[in-house]
Parts: C-alpha cells; sequence; structure tokens
C-alpha cells in the first residue's frame, strides 16, 4: 500500500457534510496500488467508496464467472479479502502510520450464488477498535484486527461472508 | 465439470502399478473445465496430477504475486478451492454419477508467505468416507463431504490451509 500509505492526511476542511469520507486520494492511491497486483488486475477490481464503516470494492461478474454462471468463490474471498486489506490500509494511513497488513485467517460462507456483478464491502468485526489496534501497533509493533466483509447477491441478501483476521507490522522508521 | 464427468471410467489394465491414478482423459478434462472459466484462466492453473490419496493443482507466482512478492491471498484460497472442488468432480466422475459441486464453506489459515509457483494439494478430511457422500447423493440427491486442501511454502513448510466443505446436487437424469 505505499502510495496511500505515503498520501497526505485527509483535509475535510471543505465539506464538513462529507467528514466521514477519506479524501479521495487515499482511495485512488489503494486502487493504484491493488491494481498492480497481477492477480487483483485480473479481477478487474473497483474501489468504490468508503466512509467510517468501510469500504467497497467492485468487481464485474464477466472476469469472474464461474461454470455455472454464477460467481466464482475463489473471485468472491479474493474481493473480501482485499476488501478487508483496503479497510485496515486506509485506517493505518488515515492515522499516518506506515504499516504492512497480511491476511491471517478467514471462516468464509457461501450463503446463495451471485449472478450480477460483485460489490464486496467490509467493515470492523463486532467488539474490534481502531484506536486499540493503533496503540498496540505502535507500542509494540505488530496487531491484529477483526474484519467482516461480505458480497450481496443479486436479489439484495447476502450471497457471502468472510470473518477475517488481519496482522499488521510495523515498517522501520 | 461437463468434460470430466462425461468422460469415460478409467482403464487400469495397462498399468497395474499405477492402479491408483485416475485416467489421464478425467484429468484432462478437469483441466478443460477448469480453464474454461475466465478467473481460472487467470490464475495460469494446471493440473498436476491425483491418486487415490488426492488432487494437485500448480499456478505461477508471476501471475498471482502480491505487492510483498509473495503470493496473494485470494489466489491461494482460489487455487486450494479449486483442488478441492476438483477432487470431488474427479470422485464423482470416477463413478460415474452426474452432480453440479459447490463450495459451501472453508476456514483458511496462511501461515507463511509463499515466495514460490503454487502448488495446491487436496485430501479427503478427517474422518469423511466417499462411499458414504456417494451413497446419501444417490439415495437424497444431495450430500456434503469435508476436503482439506493446503499450499506448500517455499521451504517444504505448509504456506496455508484450508478446510472446505462442498455440497454435491445430483443432476437430473
Amino acid at each position: 500500500m505505499t502510495s496511500a500509505s505515503a498520501a497526505a492526511a485527509p483535509d475535510r476542511s471543505a465539506e464538513p457534510a462529507a467528514s466521514s469520507m477519506p479524501d479521495p486520494g487515499l482511495l485512488q492511491g489503494l486502487q493504484a496500488d491493488l491494481m498492480a497486483m497481477p492477480p487483483v488486475a485480473a479481477l478487474g477490481l473497483r474501489v468504490l467508496d468508503a466512509d467510517d464503516q468501510g469500504l467497497r470494492l467492485s468487481a464485474p461478474l464477466s472476469l469472474n464467472v464461474n461454470d455455472k454462471g454464477c460467481a466464482f468463490g475463489g473471485s468472491l474471498v479474493s474481493l473480501m479479502t482485499l476488501a478487508g486489506w483496503g479497510l485496515v490500509n486506509l485506517r493505518l494511513a488515515q492515522a499516518g502510520v506506515q504499516a504492512e497488513v497480511y491476511v491471517a485467517e478467514s471462516q468464509v460462507r457461501y450463503r446463495a450464488p451471485v449472478f450480477a456483478d460483485l460489490t464486496a464491502s467490509a467493515r470492523l468485526a463486532e467488539g474490534e477498535d481502531w484506536s486499540r489496534f493503533l496503540s498496540t501497533l505502535l507500542r509494540r509493533g505488530r496487531a491484529r484486527i477483526g474484519v467482516v466483509s461480505g458480497v450481496a447477491a443479486d436479489a439484495g441478501t447476502l450471497g457471502c461472508e468472510c470473518q477475517s483476521q488481519y496482522a499488521a507490522i510495523l515498517k522501520p522508521a
């Protein structure tokens, strides 16, 4: 997440009503960082939007379709994993903290086939706290945080969901 | 898995020593079925081999590399999910049973970064039984089975592992 991490802190003075939105530059940096990875470019990933609650990514069904005409499970997991990874990186960038972020474990449930373009949302898991995560990371050099992500099925119901733990390791100053 | 499912039952008369190997035609059919999916073609997937114990797939690191120079988590999950899916489909094809196979849930642990080309192995989970799975499928029209898959890290240790449940639904005759 080089460019998003290196981007300036968000300037929220112009639009007080949109104070929950990260700076557009951070999202553009995230999009560039993600698309620089060949398997992410192959997904056709797009960063949709983000706010204080979470981050949304999308990918076209055409590039991620399986033999049954719906979304391939691996693409669903990829997009959900990236949504969580992107969310943790965004929060670190907003806090001005330089760290590498790794997914450590995930529990995935495929609930219904997804026959539309894929939209993945990620948010903090219940009981987690960004401030505690950041303070642990700064104090110990590493920290873990739980993120929940999901992809809606075409009827608006949940197509699949993913509970993941991400590990962050502080970069040497 | 159209072509693998439709392939003939394995002919093991020529090589008694290789009696645990599925017919090469089944593996070629599996490879063709898998690569027909755009997200699988993007992985650069190759069916390596199979025996009574399991199935192995590979994919080059170059197509599946992340921002840290190691394998992208989503690609690891994709390959492990496909190895399990392929194994269940192979067993169905060997038994001459026509069914659709879906991954239902997965638990993934990322243990160590994978800095080499990816090789995923899938085998039946502890306590599972192919005969019971097939008889349930034929009797009730649907059945579930647990599969364990993993990708080795470059030092030969386990890079990541995935415990998955697959659901099979009998196709109408």
